[in-house]
């Protein structure tokens, strides 16, 4: 008989979850010699958890929290985020990228929205960097499983860090540990949205709910269920080929840039180590 | 016996290097339905060789070609990158950039040199993603082996791209490679600079030459001597150490963030495809 599986199916120990997480951050930053994070606050539900687990980490004094408005980005996202730095005590900065990417947007007038949109994450990522240098700290990403198997993310943008705590949980478990950790309800509760424009929701640009997704593409990817086997639990065939297609072709964006192999030894292709090969093992 | 190899050791064969990059380029943008190609043109070596083999593999009229100058940029770059545009034929844009970094630069009054150069890196990498939307063409890196190797460059920055044609040839390579493509001599003949400070120089800030740290990583990486055998064939004990310490250092800019697992199936650990994953093989 067919199923669709119920979001119980995702439910994750959250306890555990953040003991591991919280490790991780501690972990990975200390094995090359930090023990300061910096993340970009959104107001969103992402990278409020990543501050809660980092400041839980590193301790609060060690995780610098930072907004970037836009003119047109909606003023609740910036008193969401401020829900976020008054619970945690956190130091952070608010840098309005208005003037710096309108240069950009007036230089080209026919820019999409798109476009316009991919050039304030980006210079979201520039501020980042640049602040990890002035505060010695390595950037937090903010992805989840969800947005990073379906690429709703820009590339360079918020998929740049130098570690990522939770692309490995979808949206779901997001929300599951968020009230966990005890993330504020209104940003749990809200719709999520990048808020490059006004009105802009993620469920309405993808064309599905986070629901539908994680349901989904828990069985394709963790379950490894065929595309068939996923139709006869019960997923519509055109919405199970849509979004395959979708984790299929943004594959580009979870990996390094090709490089042409021409000698005996190519980075990537046959010189290959640990990201902390520098660290770990004694030179 | 001691030796030191010569720049002989590094000759490649550049006719053949030509056709397999060319290839390259035209073959990696097919599959995933793609003719044009996007070039930041510095106006220095590595930039200009990239323009040369997509003009041949593509046609010059698929290569936008882009200079990006700041205030304070060398106008020798400006002119040297006109060389190239004139020389090829292609279409071509300049997009000063100094008002999209100086409200960031401004900002932060006690900003030093390096934190100015990174932003500015990074914000060419915006225009060329925005300029790689508009004219639907694929952003080519122009990284080298040596630069790969020794992390002289700015994560998310000028390391960012599609697809990288150059960054398995050492930079002794990319010269010879260059002369064969008729790429104009004062470009080939010039010091290397970034170009993000006035005087500034690779090989100033290295501490050391090309041709000394091509020789060296070319026994390390593609010959896999080691360190010991590097000293024994006449290279400095000092200089040994100081490249390779280097080179582990900086393998984070050469990886994806790593993520933290807790599922069977985590992104970049055990969910692995190719980069054209979703191109190549029917859905």
């Amino acid at each position: 008989m067919a199923f669709v599986p119920s979001s119980d199916t995702l439910a994750i120990n959250t306890d555990l979850a953040r003991r591991i997480l919280t490790g991780f951050i501690r972990d990975e930053m200390a094995v090359v010699g930090f023990n300061r994070a910096v993340i970009g606050l959104s107001g969103g539900i992402d990278s409020a958890l990543v501050a809660y687990l980092a400041a839980e980490a590193l301790g609060a004094e060690n995780v610098l929290c930072i907004r970037m408005p836009y003119k047109s980005s909606n003023p609740e996202s910036l008193e969401h985020a401020g829900l976020v730095i008054d619970a945690l005590g956190v130091p952070n900065l608010t840098v309005e990228i208005t003037d710096m990417v309108d240069p950009l947007i007036e230089r080209f007038p026919d820019m999409n929205a798109m476009r316009r949109g991919n050039i304030m994450v980006r210079q979201r990522m520039i501020i980042l960097f640049d602040q990890s240098a002035a505060f010695n700290g390595l950037v937090l990403g903010t992805s989840n499983k969800t947005e990073s198997l379906l690429g709703y993310s820009t590339i360079f943008g918020d998929s740049a860090a130098a570690l990522q705590p939770i692309a490995d949980l979808y949206k779901h478990q997001v929300r599951q540990l968020s009230r966990a950790v005890g993330v504020p309800a209104p940003i749990v509760d809200k719709p999520p949205s990048a808020d490059l424009w006004p009105g802009q929701t993620d469920e309405g640009e993808l064309g599905y709910t986070y629901d539908q997704a994680d349901q989904l593409l828990y069985l394709l990817v963790d379950e490894r269920y065929t595309l068939d086997e996923a139709v006869e639990a019960g997923f519509a065939r055109e919405f199970v080929d849509r979004v395959w297609r979708t984790v299929r072709g943004v594959q580009f964006k979870r990996q390094m840039p090709v490089i042409a192999k021409l000698s005996r030894r190519t980075i990537g292709v046959d010189f290959l180590y640990l990201r902390d090969w520098g660290w770990r093992t004694p030179f």
